[in-house]
């Protein structure tokens, strides 16, 4: 909800600039990086002259610079004009997979510096290793940078509870106080989200879902979620327990017994870790030191086994996929986590169930996509996160529109 | 998305009165009718300046009225403000059912006068009878009321297409030009909604789901659809194709085969028709003038064909709305249409599935509900909608918010 009284408390007594306007056209510029003038009056749908003034504005205070023109057909030549990358810095930090991941993002959520800190396999993450982990980023930052930062963007597995304390499967946490934690170690304003929603969050500003207000992220690492974009923001539901799809059951005669407790649950046959147990069991053997690219190298091989597993897996995520589809009607679907591996083996099975199972005039026009953002997808979407919710902060949004913030050092190019 | 631009212009040059503000205060006077002026500070969020201009404002105007005054225990008296009912009219109409409904409803969406055209059984609806439904309408209405309609809300069945043409099993259309029709016989502002979108919105501005933003609403009736409320808004996708629950499949070997042409779909199991298809199929009898109230009552006279077919019916609504439930994470989930009659025999099973299936943190806080607003619940949602889209469009607000409304005439009490 935009401020008002901020808005008209804004600028000169001559022209107004709304906080609307700036957080239309910072968030257009960060997700499309170049754009001129006019295209920023096409795509906000703002009137010219509060584009100019916003735009002046912005200029001005050096969170915007021209970058170049842009020669028209016409012949008339348009500034090209672009967020300066180097107007703030963002602390992000990923603590999902097989490591903890730090990171210094500039302005536009590219990573500058990096820290990672791995986990010991099945060995439960220490709250001392995050607050270590965060000590140094700080201490590292350090001087005129440290001033710069404008806040944190933290991205978690598992789930916080209202006391703000994490559970989660993966680090080995039940109801460790994350909140309280991240707040005595970060100066920052922070802003927390879970892993499904800060992965959909960075493709929906910086990847395959950049075009699209609409978009489905689903996530296969560990458990099975899905990030859910509707009108360019995240659906989080009432009590931030939106997207539990892993524990969705499509099967009723499933007898696959799930992390939860359940039965038939989604993640039970579909996750990486279950992939192999069925694999396991069906040829008789020990789980041991099998892995889930074992047995995605057996189905490229058209080992009956493996290839049944990913058979019965494929099905279940087609028809979990095609029922998500059916209620939300996205634009994009973006597949991520462990299916980027299995893309070759596992996409045609998802891809023939959705169709088979859905009505073709709810699927027309959705697309398929597996991620491309890499490993950094989460610290990205927490940037991301940071960033957007800072438009959101009348005093955050005051601090990069105040003419404080200079060119980047030569340390940081 | 707030106009910027109209906020600055509206008001004297002393105070400035934003059409957020207005738009905040309008709306939850229309959801929670009588408020006093702090009331309406701590809902909305607002500054207490910011209310007292707005509310003066709308007094000033005769859109608010001082309908009595509260004594707190403090011993202070405090003003109860509420809206004019008859600040303005809507016109709403309702195509779904077994006849088509047309109603004026005052500024609070109550019905005031009602039209109703019945449908002929398994005969298509002709688009004329919608524009001569119409036309009675506004001739009707007639001389100073006509020029105080503020809009005009539509509920419909079925489908539009981007050109605006609807089709709808219901009513035995395919691609009728439906906006075409609309536009030409109503003189008013349009807003059309499909049906379980209307329903949703009745539920949260004046039914069972008015204290919570996040809410789905089952619908079953011909088909089976979920409307899908997410923060206070109704989700209707990238191409208003949201809410199709009704052909998600839950059972992978179901043989029952669709409206749409596929097999197992949720509405082919569920609904109305299907239920007594499938009795009529169990026992070997032909389906003749069989209707689900027989089915229902047999299924209480614990009839072991009827149970077994609802049994089986609740089963595959639980697992629809668990999965739905794990998605969405609503706070309140509301049953209509058929499920209304048979919540005896139906509700305890589909709760026992909803149960069985979603994980225990998911379903923490989630009530169930029968929608209790009757066969007025797409008339009250259409002309809500239209009140709701009225406040976003700048031109409608500066009708509402202009000083030419007067008190009713006596017809109308």
């Amino acid at each position: 909800m935009p401020n008002a009284d901020q808005a008209f408390a804004k600028g000169g007594p001559a022209v107004r600039i709304a906080d609307e306007w700036l957080r239309q056209i910072l968030q257009l510029l960060y997700r499309r990086r170049n754009q001129t003038r006019s295209q920023i009056i096409e795509a906000t749908g703002l009137n010219a002259a509060s584009v100019s003034h916003a735009l002046r504005y912005l200029l001005n205070r050096g969170v915007l610079l021209k970058v170049g023109d842009y020669q028209a057909h016409s012949g008339r030549r348009r500034e090209v004009l672009a967020l300066n990358a180097e107007a703030g810095y963002f602390v992000a930090l990923d603590l999902e997979g097989d490591r903890v991941r730090f990171a210094l993002t500039n302005f536009l959520g590219d990573v500058r510096y990096r820290w990672e800190e791995p986990l010991q396999f099945r060995q439960p993450l220490s709250p001392r290793t995050v607050v270590e982990g965060i000590r140094k980023v700080v201490r590292e930052i350090g001087g005129d940078l440290h001033s710069r930062v404008l806040a944190a963007g933290v991205s978690y597995p598992g789930r916080l509870d209202a006391e703000g304390r994490l559970s989660a499967v993966n680090l080995g946490w039940k109801k460790i106080p994350l909140v309280q934690v991240l707040k005595e170690a970060f100066p920052w304003p922070l802003f927390l989200e879970q892993d499904k929603h800060t992965s959909i969050v960075a493709e929906s500003w910086l990847g395959a879902a950049q075009k699209y207000s609409n978009a489905l992220f689903l996530i296969a690492e560990g458990g099975i979620g899905l990030g859910i974009m509707v009108d360019g923001k995240p659906l989080t539901g009432a009590r931030a327990f939106s997207g539990e799809i892993g524990h969705c059951k499509f099967f009723p005669d499933a007898e696959d017994v799930c992390n939860c407790g359940q039965k038939g649950c989604l993640e039970a046959i579909a996750s990486g870790v279950n992939i192999v147990r069925q694999y396991a069991e069906r040829i008789g053997t020990e789980l041991g030191s099998l892995r889930l690219g074992d047995v995605l190298a057996l189905a490229r091989q058209q080992d009956p086994a493996a290839r049944a597993v990913i058979e019965r897996a494929g099905r279940a995520l087609g028809t979990a996929l095609s029922n998500a589809i059916s209620l939300l009607n996205p634009e994009i679907v973006i597949l991520g986590g462990d299916l980027i591996g299995a893309e070759d083996v596992l996409l045609p099975i998802i891809w023939d169930q959705i169709q088979r199972q859905t009505l073709p005039e709810a699927l027309r026009g959705v697309r398929m996509a597996v991620s491309g953002l890499g490993l950094d997808i989460r610290l990205k979407g927490a940037a991301s996160l940071a960033f957007r919710n800072m438009l959101y902060d009348p005093a955050l949004l005051q601090v990069i529109s105040a003419p404080v913030l200079q060119p980047a050092p030569e340390a940081l190019a």
